[in-house]
């Protein structure tokens, strides 16, 4: 029997059943463009309120805050192309952190072509932001700060409620990027100090198609895309009513079900215990405790990774090296980097990640074939030091 | 019975159900993130690579030419912004038509104020861009023209071939903005010398949430979104899967089916010799000939075009007045302004629109209905000069 044990949902998701019900009505009946004068137009306006209010509710933010984008990598050129060009008088210095998604960091770094300073906080060897070395380097010029909250490759999660006080203190525009935590973990925009906030469908069992940037009432945007005025102005474009309606269905029901991290937690502690202790030179990336419930990052010293990944693929086994978005490259992780790993071990890690329908029984079948298949690569291994 | 008449598919369409199901197993089955390396993900690229390849072959493009997008919008300002960022040491000269979508209008209006110069041709009586106006217009400094195709309020269509010589020989690099002729009209990139041109899924019976740009090998654009590198670095953000194999899909069946144009222009005619013979004080807008097969936009003098709408409306027939992006604003109509109607007969024009479920059964219900409106709303017409 040809297994299928995806453990690579923080990738993508599939779509929920109940997500899709929810949105099937919008592609063909209730098809409406919701800027139309028109019933037609009216009722997927309609739609497209209720999910605003539905996804407000969730992070403390009024409907009026958030902006429905394709992605989180538009929510976040939005975020920081939007607010860099629109506060430039202010000044030209941007702090983010050197664990940042490539929609962060490669956005960072378009911006130091147009004259804007960026610098990449270091962060603890376990993935960690200090609050201290924030406050270090926050400028006068500084206009604002970006943090990933649940980090994509090794799951670590940042204390954003402490970095948010640094930034609120200090007068700096806090933005987070939760594409990994929106849904799962609490968030309250007021409580915590958020200015701006990103947030990805396709990672909470929702569609692909769907983002949303939340941005607190007042702060100036410049936008990405000029057009028909959609979104207050700040994301001209048809609104994509399915997608939207369903983006709101997925996180209404991870909300709902937040009890889930609780099973997620235990499964992937089984696994991570499972590796460290019956496969040698293992190691376990990113911090244990403040940590995304799904996500495990192992460093399988003396193998390639990716040979790894392609014979868990012939296994059935689906996970990842590094995160899916940077897979074309030859690079080694750049978070993996940012907390000390040399090149040879980031290369020889995988991302394990786990999601709604991820059994007991896929975690114990993920580990016979791990043990077995490292032990064999490691045969082949051209690394020194190998055990 | 409540008639449910859709005489706006300019702004958007239903997805068509063989669309639909072509899409459906991409959600929840073949769910996979493109850029995943295991067979989840190849599954997923597969498919991404068969549309490009579908919809490429339509406008005669190298498949890899075509950046998938979510929207139009999107793709007129990755046109627009993007050249003008990545060649501007060329030049900062850009010119448009009076008559473009906002979203290209805008999008040059928001470069000015980035320190590029915008000439906006205008058109004649009928909405038609001269190539000699246009040679006239072309300076030493201009990189970029940008022309709507076949135009979403007034329905002509421009001779892009015409057009694009002029700048080929000039050479100014043409963009094309074919949201509402794409799958419709034949358009050949090479022999029409195009060099970026967008289309759009949700106005050809396919998803909202997908678009493209068509970008001629070799020309240099600035992406809207860095991040992980997809679409060739042009366009970063994890693919939308389904909703780009229902572009695709939907682009085939039109193509194949574009024989329904006669069906179009048939019912559309009827509808206009319908309102001019039947109803005083009213006109088509745009050019007879070179015409959108499915639209009929007419002048109702001495009456309100929104007022018009909602009594349409209210006996099931829904229509626009303007485009629908540009429903929100109290402005007339930019486009009728430049073929050179007033205010008033801007504000008193309504855009009729067909498409694939339209029946000649809807037509002499919408005439039926027109007729008894406008001779009531005339009645408590405030406009002088009535007859």
């Amino acid at each position: 029997m040809v297994k299928n044990v995806y453990l690579d949902y923080a990738s993508t998701t599939p779509v929920d059943p109940r997500v899709l019900k929810a949105m099937l009505p919008y592609f063909s009946k209730k098809f409406g463009n919701t800027l139309s004068f028109h019933d037609k137009g009216a009722e997927a306006a309609e739609a497209v309120e209720k999910a605003r209010k539905q996804i407000a509710k969730i992070i403390n933010a009024k409907p009026s805050e958030i902006i429905f984008t394709s992605s989180a990598t538009e929510a976040n050129n939005l975020a920081i192309k939007g607010l860099a060009l629109a506060n430039k008088n202010r000044g030209k210095h941007i702090i983010i952190s050197s664990i940042e998604h490539d929609s962060v960091s490669n956005t960072a770094d378009w911006l130091r072509t147009q004259g804007f300073e960026i610098t990449k906080l270091p962060v603890n060897k376990n993935g960690l932001v200090s609050s201290k070395e924030l406050e270090k380097a926050i400028r006068k010029d500084t206009i604002l700060v970006s943090i990933i909250h649940g980090n994509n490759e090794i799951g670590t999660v940042q204390d954003i409620k402490l970095l948010g006080n640094t930034c609120r203190k200090n007068k700096v525009y806090f933005h987070i990027d939760c594409a990994q935590s929106f849904g799962k973990i609490k968030i309250d925009v007021e409580k915590d100090n958020i200015d701006l906030l990103t947030a990805s469908s396709h990672k909470i069992y929702g569609p692909k198609g769907a983002g949303l940037l939340y941005i607190k009432s007042g702060i100036l945007i410049t936008p990405l895309f000029h057009g028909g005025e959609h979104e207050r102005n700040l994301r001209s474009s048809t609104l994509n009513v399915p997608a939207i309606v369903g983006f709101a269905k997925a996180a209404e029901i991870c909300w709902k079900e937040k009890n889930e991290n609780k099973r997620l937690s235990k499964l992937r502690d089984k696994l991570i215990t499972g590796i460290l202790k019956k496969i040698p030179h293992t190691k376990l990336n990113g911090d244990l405790k403040n940590r995304l419930a799904n996500n495990a990052n192992i460093t399988f010293s003396f193998i390639e990774g990716e040979s790894l990944l392609l014979e868990l693929n012939l296994a059935g086994i689906f996970v990842s090296t590094g995160s899916a978005c940077s897979s074309p490259k030859l690079e080694p992780s750049h978070v993996l980097m940012a907390i000390g790993k040399n090149a040879e071990d980031a290369h020889g890690s995988i991302r394990f990640s786990l999601g709604r329908w991820t059994t007991e029984e896929d975690i114990n079948y993920a580990l016979k074939i791990l043990l077995k298949t490292v032990e064999r690569l490691r045969k082949f291994s051209p690394f020194k030091g190998k055990s």
